[in-house]
């Protein structure tokens, strides 16, 4: 160990990090380009190591070295370690290689003692100043450096308080500051039999110390365990000297931002106080200044900032968030650090810096969360009129909205085929209520979570969504929602934020969503770069023309299932279900394919040229029928009030049909293909509407491309069967007009047994779509619908699970059996094509993983289209090799 | 192709099945071994594909070379082909190397001509007789060679039997058939434009050649591409000499087993009938004769007969199903195969023919089909009493019982309680149920599938079950059963039928099962090769004994569910699960662990010695609750009759408790270790249980290894945290004790996530335990409950599935899975123990997989231990290499 051990921070740069570790090495970078940071050294983590080595002691060597340091920073500041006049005082602060809470944090002030505080109080003209320094030196010096129990010195300035019957620490004056002083020292004495070290250069030694030993207490070896940080790094030690701001009318303090960090406006942004520490910023008890009036003040300092500004924003290529403090007249950069942003200062600082030559378009890309983007894509409530909400619910679907409170779908629709705005507000929603929530300007719901029917059909329609929100207690049969005591009726009015969860009383400030030139740009080069294609989940031509506009590349999933769903069509479709023989099944069919047709030209027409995912019938049949529940109650009054016998007879045999539909677990019941290959006339017809609806554009001159999707396939069998269905139907149609349709057939990948049996499945397919919705659901065993509102928040909340598998793709599970399909179906079918079109295709980490396992593309809500779009670029950057 | 096309049936034998076909080689062994069969002769299959690649024709030299062996056969037989006294006829028959449906099938009595039919009437003294014989010859030509509709030649039959005024054909007299023979030949004429061939020789190239074409027909081809049968392989041809048991008193024909096929007595056993042909015992017009009878009418080829089947035993080595003719005191023998048998049957040959040495244990094993034996191991109803079944549902779980209906689990309680023999008879059944079916002799349900609740809970406790059985109307309301008209009232007595499915009015007879000494010796030489171990499925103490006696070595699977079910208890499980805080949640828990802890005392004590496996709690707690659907009826009309407002708010209270606990689909909810998780208090009063039940053994000196077993892991953190609970369980209790206990902690693998991660949850796991009923669910995505009684029947009917594979282990899908886990859990852990505690561990086919992936052991029902120590002997055998 006979190398060097210590050194000064203008003797390193940002290289040295493992030796540095990384506030050393930031601090060392700093200094070497030129930026005023006050002086200081750091102790090198191999010296920690070697610390262990020598069984927990300072060598002699080391100790020289660290007073050699001290010595240079006396020559530089002309400062005096323990000097009565004008004292050297600095911070000793713990810096591993990588960040890590558990540790030693931070000594200020070291060097106090009973003589130099008199210097500082002298050079401050505050002698109140100077002994709170002192009493908060001795107490953080106590705690982390003496181990002696913090709880002892808070009751003794808890006690004095009381005793003078002061609030607050800043009703203590200087000399019960100075009582404080003596008492916090006795309180060392009697916990260590030894005085407080009143010699400066004890003081820094014992406190390099504990920050060595806090490299293995016991917080900090759970730490690195959790996350996997080996044990033989060990931890700088960085000694700064301390400056102060409140010197004088010379000196100062502040923070600013390089740029504004709320619309990225290319301008200074920030606060400024004159003779004052971070502290009394913190503390509130002085309202800042705008840093623009730091020119009045102190212009030549004002002017030597802002080209500090300039400088750090050219070397770290990024907006900079500066804290600063002026010590009498002389500029010091206390930390410097990418200045969090608000999602449209991201875009137009990435795209502005890219176009001054700062950074390159990649790089943009790189600069902008896409996850973020979310914000700017919706309404939402006005951030600055700051209304207070009366409860907070999941931030189920982004988007903002007011409007009269309804229970029911049906009357949601009424009131807004009258023009009224209303705000659908139910227990939890089902597919009978879709047409509310078509009707309604935004859902709130009291049950279900991110993923329940009503969060998930709200994103799709990209309508605003307040999910699970406890707080209310909806009472549909007296039609009342009370929350936070206030009782709220049918038609009162309320507004929410589905990209906060809030909810408020009455109307409040809402601000419309912009789409900035700087947008439009940084989407252009994203597709530039990005792999990936993206697509649109959309189910009617709104959502495929909306979709369009934000850049998708065609339709990777329209369910058909909503479109069944229509106020006139459900009850030609109940007839259909609940027809006891075949003709009337095929009546009800027949009534049924004109309209289907009718969707289809229409999505056809809205994404015309660019090819459209169809999926046929999905859910369970029952889901179309009426609630059993109800039914039940309703046939259990007719029979217990005996006065319409008729009626009783109709609903029981209703409710018998109803019951013989019913399911335990419907998620896992007769649904999918299973519908399709039981009752096979439904897939027909909906196949025929496909393809004349095909025609019809075809004969129009127009390009279409359908790719019939059949979903949840787990038997090649079943696929293979279907696909002979659909293949009919499509002859049928092109023998009826003479036209010849280019369509694919393919499936949903949405089993754990089709991912294993990919290989037999693609056979019979043209592309995979993988339904990751389900998929997670019968990976993990979960049902989203209850998982949610059950055991999920607890997993999430213990970290039993990482992230929520249904808005983040679990790799390691159902991301394995992802990859085992893709390998697989590739394998039998090179040209086999690939796509996703569960909720994840619009989340940036599972998009990332679908351009790694080599998918085709996503497909995601249209109003997700352009984070998709972004997503894709970044994951092509980041994994280009 | 200047080589042999033609064999004689004694220049073959049975290995050269290649070239002379699966019946060809045996008619060719047969006649090698000195049987008396028909003499014939082969046309290769070598030959057949010869035609084909001569376009379809026969070349002069096959021609040549058939001519030849029908003039040995003449030779043979002393008959001539086409001679008017003593006409030679044959029959002519395919015969692929594989036996294939679909192919041509037989043509006998060929050779009859308007000339040879009269020498035929005269050798048998019987002109109707010989004119059938033509009748039905030109018929079956007509049909199969000719390729002529069949259904005009039935039309005309039916014609000819209208006009004469008869019912049966056998009321047709020679008169009658001679005409129809006209007729037939004209039909002939019409549609081929040819008259009937006279020439027999003719007959028989036609013949031949109709064989041939018929391995390119449709059928076959489909019937080759469904079953993976190349298409190279060719049929051939078999050509054998009729011969008649009705020429006369010395003449004969019957069927004879070489043993007892019901009870596999060493004797002779069938049936006989003098001057008669094998149709006329089919046609049922005569009475057939003991085959103990021909020792009066005809004792030299008695004897000679038993000396046959003897040798017969002798060379194939097992029992012979034996046909046979004898021909003016010729004996011949037509057909001879493996005889089928009872389970009874089969065990006892099996064993006898090993202690005769005619076949070593391992072949004694092989002989046995262990899915027959679940025959043997219930009661049934006494199936030569044939009563009349009402109605027949699945046959869920074997064994038969009568009993009063009840349509209740309190009343069956109670009626059991007064010493009633009950049915509990249930539209399904939930846990809820689980009193009424301990209580009842056997349940019937009219719906759910071979894995609804009924059906699995009945199995596991070896009572009998009918499940699904939809003929039954239900009215629990009106408290009646109805069924083909008869309506059924509480208190009427039925019988079912678990092994058949089979409802009966009334009490019926049934038999009691054997276990035999062959039983019981079969099963040890089972365990001599067996390499799996065989574990049961047990709950309670009474199932634990019982599954012992049947020689489980140990408990794979013993839920603690049903231990929450007890009358006694499950006020104490309410009171904890609906506990607002969690002291009552405590004190509830307190008064159920020391019950908890009887239970597996007594279930160590049965097992003692041997590792028993208990899985904590699994099922969602609503399980425990009052059916919702219940509750709703009675709030409702509690609000509505208004007479009772203190209960109307108790129930409306514990509605919305029940409400808010209930699940869309509880199958994927919250259950399993995510109880554990959410709320340990649960699992911890479980493991404290086990562990002190375990300590209480060992203070008795007793040895016990409990293997604590955690349900539904999907997360390696979740393995982790439960099983650091269990461990400080097991601490506490050693603790308290000081005593050691040896345990394990392991889970089930039942998601196929859990397969994916295997490595990583090996981590935390001393045993796997595959819960192949939820990984099916999961994997394939369906619903037991629900897919049986819906999609799941049309998917077998329509083959889209192979099987059902809740019965039978998906190998291709689930079993992918369960290999991987095994895998990846081997190659983390190398002696992690692998069994299998899901239905299938009682399957024979799914013991097989369990044994070739390397599984520990497999875990079933009590009364299924027998089957899967005998299938996990045979799959020892059956694939050693």
């Amino acid at each position: 160990m006979g190398s060097k051990n210590v050194y000064l921070f203008s003797e390193g740069n940002a290289q040295m990090k493992e030796l540095l570790g990384g506030k050393g090495a930031n601090l060392a970078e700093m200094t070497r380009i030129g930026l005023p940071v006050p002086p200081g050294f750091t102790v090198s983590t191999a010296a920690c190591l070697e610390y262990f080595r020598r069984e927990q002691k300072i060598w002699p060597e080391l100790q020289d070295e660290v007073l050699a340091a001290l010595r240079k920073l006396e020559e530089i500041t002309g400062k005096k370690f323990g000097d009565k006049t004008n004292p050297l005082l600095v911070s000793v602060r713990s810096g591993a290689v990588i960040s890590m809470p558990g540790m030693m944090d931070t000594v200020l002030n070291l060097g106090l003692n009973d003589e130099t505080v008199l210097g500082l109080a002298a050079a401050a003209s505050n002698e109140r100043f100077a002994y709170d320094c002192y009493r908060r030196f001795i107490q953080m010096f106590g705690d982390v450096v003496l181990d002696i129990d913090h709880y002892l010195f808070e009751h003794t300035l808890e006690k004095k308080k009381q005793a003078l019957g002061v609030r607050d620490d800043t009703g203590l004056d200087a000399g019960a500051l100075q009582e404080l002083v003596a008492e916090f020292k006795d309180i060392v004495f009697r916990e260590t039999k030894k005085h407080f070290p009143q010699d400066p250069e004890e003081q820094l030694m014992l406190a390099i110390q504990a920050v060595f030993a806090s490299w293995n207490n016991q917080r900090a070896i759970v730490y690195r365990q959790i996350n996997k940080i080996p044990d033989d790094l060990g931890t700088a030690v960085n000694v700064q000297t301390m400056v102060f701001g409140n010197l004088g009318e010379d000196s100062g303090t502040g923070v600013a931002f390089t740029r504004n960090p709320a619309d990225g406006t290319n301008e200074l942004y920030g606060e400024f106080l004159v003779n004052a520490q971070g502290e009394d910023v913190v503390a509130g008890i002085r309202t800042p200044l705008d840093i623009s009036k730091m020119a009045e003040y102190m212009p030549a300092v004002y002017e030597e900032f802002k080209e500090l500004c300039n400088l750090l924003e050219k070397h770290y290529r990024d907006v900079q968030d500066i804290e600063f403090t002026v010590e009498r007249g002389k500029l010091y950069l206390l930390q410097t650090r990418s200045g969090k942003r608000t999602a449209a200062a991201a875009v137009k600082t990435a795209v502005n810096m890219a176009q001054e030559g700062l950074i390159d378009r990649k790089e943009a890309l790189l600069r902008v969360d896409p996850a973020q983007l979310d914000q700017l894509l919706h309404r939402r409530v006005d951030p600055s009129a700051k209304p207070d909400a009366l409860a907070k619910g999941l931030p189920a679907s982004p988007g903002a909205a007011s409007g009269k409170i309804v229970f029911n779908a049906d009357e949601a629709e009424k009131m807004a085929e009258d023009g009224e705005k209303v705000i659908l507000v139910r227990p939890e929603t089902t597919p009978d209520d879709i047409h509310g929530i078509v009707a309604a300007q935004g859902v709130l719901t009291s049950r279900g979570g991110m993923t329940s029917h009503a969060a998930v059909v709200a994103r799709g329609m990209g309508k605003c969504c307040v999910a699970g929100c406890e707080a209310l207690k909806i009472d549909l049969s007296a039609g009342t929602m009370t929350v936070g005591g206030q009782v709220f009726k049918k038609g009162d009015i309320i507004s929410i934020d589905g990209s906060t969860g809030e909810v408020f009383a009455g109307e409040v400030p809402m601000i419309d969503p912009v789409l900035s030139d700087e947008f439009v740009v940084l989407l252009q080069w994203a597709d530039e770069v990005k792999v990936l294609g993206v697509r649109a989940n959309a189910d009617t031509p709104e959502d495929a023309q909306k979709a369009r506009e934000l850049g998708a590349r065609g339709i990777g999933l329209c369910r058909t299932e909503h479109m069944f769903m229509a106020q006139e069509r459900l009850p030609v479709v109940q007839e259909m279900i609940l027809a006891e023989d075949d003709e009337t099944r095929a009546k009800a069919l027949a009534k049924l394919l004109p309209m289907q047709q009718k969707d289809f030209e229409g999505i056809f027409r809205a994404m015309e040229g660019l090819p459209v995912t169809i999926r046929l019938l999905d859910p369970p049949l029952h889901e179309f029928l009426p609630n059993l529940e109800d039914l039940l109650v309703e046939v259990t009054l007719l029979r217990e009030r005996k006065d319409n016998p008729e009626l009783l007879r109709e609903k029981e045999e209703l409710l018998r049909q109803v019951r013989s539909l019913d399911e335990l677990n419907p998620m896992l019941g007769h649904r999918g293909c299973r519908l399709g290959l039981v009752t096979p006339d439904i897939y027909k017809m909906q196949a025929l509407a496909i393809f004349r609806a095909a025609a019809k554009l075809l004969s129009e001159g127009k390009t279409v491309t359908p790719e019939i999707m059949i979903p949840l396939v787990g038997l090649d069998k079943e696929l293979e069967v279907m696909r002979r269905l659909v293949v009919e139907a499509a002859e049928e149609v092109m023998a009826e007009t003479g036209l010849k349709i280019d369509y694919k057939v393919g499936t949903m990948i949405e089993l754990p047994r089709a991912c294993v049996t990919a290989d037999r499945i693609a056979a019979h397919a043209d592309f995979f779509s993988f339904g990751t919705n389900d998929l997670t659901q019968t990976t993990f065993g979960y049902s989203r619908d209850d998982a949610e509102g059950k055991f999920l928040l607890h997993y999430l909340q213990e970290k039993i699970l990482p992230e929520n598998p249904f808005a983040v793709l679990d790799r390691d599970g159902v991301g394995e059996l992802v990859k085992m399909a893709a390998e697989k179906g590739r394998a039998v079918k090179q040209d086999l094509k690939l796509g996703i079109c569960g909720e994840h295709g619009g989340d940036p980490s599972s998009i990332e993983f679908c351009h790694l396992v080599g998918l085709d593309y996503v497909s995601c809500s249209p109003f997700r289209v352009p984070i998709a779009r972004l997503a894709a670029a970044r994951a092509a950057i980041s994994n280009r090799d």
